[in-house]
């Protein structure tokens, strides 16, 4: 076999299938990012960047823990060195993480957002801090120059049910926006009545709803009625971001009283977490019912382990891990509580281990609905998933135990607008594993059907399940 | 590398060393189907089927959830559409199903027993449906005619405790039938006692030995009888359905009381259920060790977890899924509590969930027994990973942490006569795994020891394991 | 494809990538064997051995298992059997145990050490032994020989604080130790206080301390001491075997109750049990912090499962398994306590069971250290994952979530001197590992800068990190 180039334009392209489903088919199709953390302001001002520093160490967690593994100082990563100075330490870093998704990620934003095609590493740093920074002062380098670039129609970002919207207001008075960007509700705030701040953040949903609340009752009222606000906003998807999936049946008198000792400040029992988490999830799930929303279950991370680290810098600095909780049993439960009143809505299920991957396949088999394909999905390899592994092993597992073809596909999850191509990283490995299927006889060589697929994977499918209208 | 044809003759076969190990040693042998849920009915009445609707659809699970995961409406599923319809259904699903075993399972009975070569869909589901129909007229397509071009030379059907096996008493007396059919002892209904229906199993079952059953005592009792009924009728293997793996020890006044407040219809807690059930299945145990009988153990199921579809259609319909409920601790004390007398009988152990393989590959190797190849083994890939991702890394950790070729080989566990072509998907991944290994380097090129092992695996190792008489 | 000829010079390596890293770059590299169970004497002594089931067979649980496998009588495995007969037991069962690794660490050892390049089974197993008993009456075929002839710069041993270290103080003293021979601390009987024999080694403690242990801080004080002597004897790594992570906090007073009763021999409660031990590790591991020693951890085996035969022959025979108990959520809680208060030692973690693998892989990457590459380190694929793809996997998911060019590499874990061998059979995986991702334009086609980080991974971090003087 002959060696192939350094990620040149057959990047993890294998075969011959591989590379007429990636460069005839996916590649051309535009992005649905349906799930990112982009903050709707950086594109209602068409935020540019100053330092190839800013864009790539600014907030990405991934790049910190990793500079953190080489031994590098605080200061460097989230501290108050240069900026020249932190992109050294970082390029000095990534030689060092071979087989490391960083790699790919950090050479395919060189290559396709600043035209680089050489390597990173401590001798080119110079170098390539030169060529972006000076790229960055280009045009269609913008938040949404990047956006039109990366032939993306629709963002949807992470939004708590009290933000007012007022950016996605701007940018929908605003036409010259090459996509469209919508809001996504994300109400864990409201579910998570152990954290700190969780009174405070139930008077601000009371004053935003203009409604004194003071039972769960009322809660769900306020929730329902910014619900309702989303919805006119465009919002087509709900996420929930649990630590551990649960399910905990209990009367609404316990539920309640639950609410008002965490309201009061009092110690919760793990049974009156939960069964408050239980009851909101099922409330609100019925609410996405009701309007055709897509809810998104995330659970298995175990969030803020570093303590002393958390203290000094907060939450989402890299110190977030996997946790070994399995709720695929909890997750039945849930989604059978929803199917039994017929209330349940279309479901994409994340775990952040991956020892999960079998069971949940089996579990999304199991709630399925009629005129659908696919209602309940299993969400694309997420987070520190997101790895050609990671992915590889996510489309066979769902590939084996559900239908492939009915896979909404790619998201990014991401704060930055470089991260696009993830999209593209994705869609080389999703050719690349049916390409190897073909080739090895265990499908019909039948590539425009194939081609028709992978263009329904990439981008169809989502924009169908969601009903977007992009 | 050359693209391979679908499915040809060296589906799966990757190297030349796989090739030779298939066609000239594996595909020639018979096969034993130790485990299967095939109505013994149906074989001593010689039942034919009118369409490949009945056949295929008629009862497979698999296919319904396939289905149902394609938004297809249940009245083509399990309802009263016509088998036309029903089929056309399936058709459209499947080439979307790519990467799914049920795409290889549905072409390999097609080529095998239809003799169609082409591919299923819905634009060929017509063509398809009237040669299979017509095919199915032939006198080769009976139940009989089935397994006897299948080459297989025993079934092990599944059977309660109270069974009369009135059809394996026919069957025995019918010197016509090309295979054995022998009963397989599945005693899940008196091991259940939290299950509905518990108490008339049990009245069943003192109705059935002709004595009353007042006590757990009097219950190993009417149990130990039909014991010697199935062995007398030439069952050699038990089978244990459990959802998860207990390990409960109690005294026996415990375990009877449980017994007495279960038959009494009076709630239980989960440590009675535990106790009642290792008491249960420790004593059966010992009745299989005497018997010489194999003990199969299965667990990690998630059952019925649809309650609305439940109530609609009944268990075993597709709404079962993996569980994750790690059972190899548990099963460690077992095998310890009966190995600690001297009363273990040969065991194949078996979850559904396959984060459990590796653990169980190493707790079959602290209770094997002198005189026998393997005398605990890791049963095939079972269920959902019945696939060839999942079959792989069934054999590999196999051959990592135990002795490969002494392993006892593929099960059908299948409810269809036509399920035998799932032995040849089986071989040929085994010829595959192992003919890699020798073109890498990592094992010598002795085909003709290998072709041997490669038979003992498909056969020879079965028969002997079970001292079937076939 | 060629078919590659059986473990020749390019065994394991697939792509002339990998092949130039090993033959040019890891081969050549001394071992630093930083965790084994040779025992000290051996070396002091220049140890000789009579026959080859001596080394083989004399204590190597890994064999024995698999010799219970393939049903061989215990007589013939720890029994009373001759030597050469035993010999032929293990030569008859080892053709079957296809994808073994023992199967290639026997043909590496007879290839390395014996110069035997056949295969060993039934046939030729009379010969293999001749020529090996023959072999091993040569010089070079001593303890220190086989040390010398494998390269090996540095040993380190599993000791008892009570050791007097007096075997390690003669080979201190004999300056013809062809390598340095250091100590590592093993303080797990003064962990697990619920273990038969805890009060007795407690007391042997005090003796050896010269001072009373009437309570936890004296425990502790007494333990400090043997620390200090095991660091003026080069020790520089600790290590715990916890059957699985524990971490309950309790007050003094609790941890020191639960001692008393321990001491009195009273029952504990798994709070108790598991309070003390967390306690015990943590200040360890402070312990560990001042001197800047390495601590490993050791979880997830399920011990002596087969009572029977522990009766028998005792522990370490081949009746452990891989426990289901995970330990990653406590593994964080024990790193963020010692985090806190700014004493968290150079850590490696090893789980038996790999389902814990990724989940691991995330939690080092949030405690990692300013000033060292890979404070916190994931061991080596451990024990039973000590195989081509148990390597394999764990170098892959390393790679992907953490910087694979910082890993401090293999380890033998064994008790004998040949198994040196598995440095080489990690290395040609690492090589191949990397080879392949780069033959597929996944990194660089920078063979020297590659070289230099497989030699690495090989000897330089390992020496680097522990600060051996070698």
């Amino acid at each position: 076999m002959k060696m192939k180039a350094f990620m040149n334009e057959d990047f993890l392209l294998s075969n011959e299938t591989a590379r007429r489903l990636y460069h005839d088919y996916a590649a051309k199709m535009p992005i649905i990012d349906y799930h990112c953390h982009i903050d709707p302001r950086e594109i209602a001002e068409d935020r540019r960047f100053e330092t190839i520093t800013q864009v790539w160490l600014g907030g990405d967690h991934y790049k910190w823990r990793q500079m953190r593994s080489n031994g590098v100082e605080e200061r460097y990563i989230t501290g108050d060195a240069p900026d020249r100075e932190k992109f050294q330490k970082y390029a000095e870093m990534l030689p060092r993480a071979i087989g490391n998704p960083l790699y790919h990620w950090t050479h395919l934003e060189l290559q396709r957002y600043f035209g680089y095609f050489g390597t990173l590493s401590g001798e080119t740093a110079e170098e390539v801090w030169n060529l972006c920074n000076q790229k960055l002062q280009e045009p269609g380098m913008s938040a949404r120059g990047l956006i039109a670039q990366s032939n993306v129609r629709l963002v949807a970002t992470t939004d708590d049910p009290v933000d007012s919207l007022e950016w996605h207001q701007k940018i929908r008075e605003d036409a010259s926006c090459p996509a469209k960007v919508v809001p996504a509700w994300r109400p864990d705030k409201a579910v998570n009545l152990e954290k700190p701040g969780f009174a405070g953040y139930i008077a601000k949903l009371a004053e935003v709803g203009g409604k004194e609340i003071a039972t769960v009752d009322d809660l769900l009222a306020a929730l329902d009625a910014r619900l309702d606000y989303f919805d006119k906003m465009g919002c087509r998807a709900a996420d929930h971001g649990l630590d551990y999936m649960v399910y905990e049946e209990a009367p609404y008198s316990e539920i309640n009283e639950a609410f008002q000792k965490a309201l009061a400040g009092k110690p919760l029992t793990p049974h009156e977490i939960e069964a408050y988490k239980t009851a909101l999830v099922l409330a609100l799930g019925r609410g996405y019912a009701k309007r055709g929303w897509v809810m998104q279950l995330h659970f298995g991370a175990l969030r803020n382990t570093n303590t002393a680290m958390f203290r000094k810098i907060g939450a989402d600095t890299g110190y977030d891990c996997m946790a070994f909780h399995p709720g695929t049993d909890a997750l039945a439960k849930l989604l059978d509580a929803l199917e039994l009143t017929g209330e349940l809505p279309k479901t994409v299920v994340y775990s952040l281990n991956p020892v999960e991957n079998q069971a949940i396949d089996t579990i999304i088999g199991a709630f399925q609905g009629a005129g659908v394909h696919g209602k309940i999905q299993h969400g694309a390899a997420w987070w520190f998933n997101d790895t050609k592994s990671g992915m590889t092993e996510h489309l066979t597992s769902l590939a084996n135990l559900s239908i492939l073809g009915n896979f909404i596909g790619m998201l990014t999850d991401s704060r930055s607008l470089l991260s696009y191509t993830r999209h593209e990283y994705f869609r080389r490995i999703l050719c690349n594993l049916i390409g190897g299927w073909v080739e090895n006889g265990e499908y019909p060589n039948d590539v425009e059907f194939l081609g028709k697929m992978v263009q329904d994977i990439s981008y169809n499918n989502t924009k169908a399940y969601f009903g977007f209208d992009c």
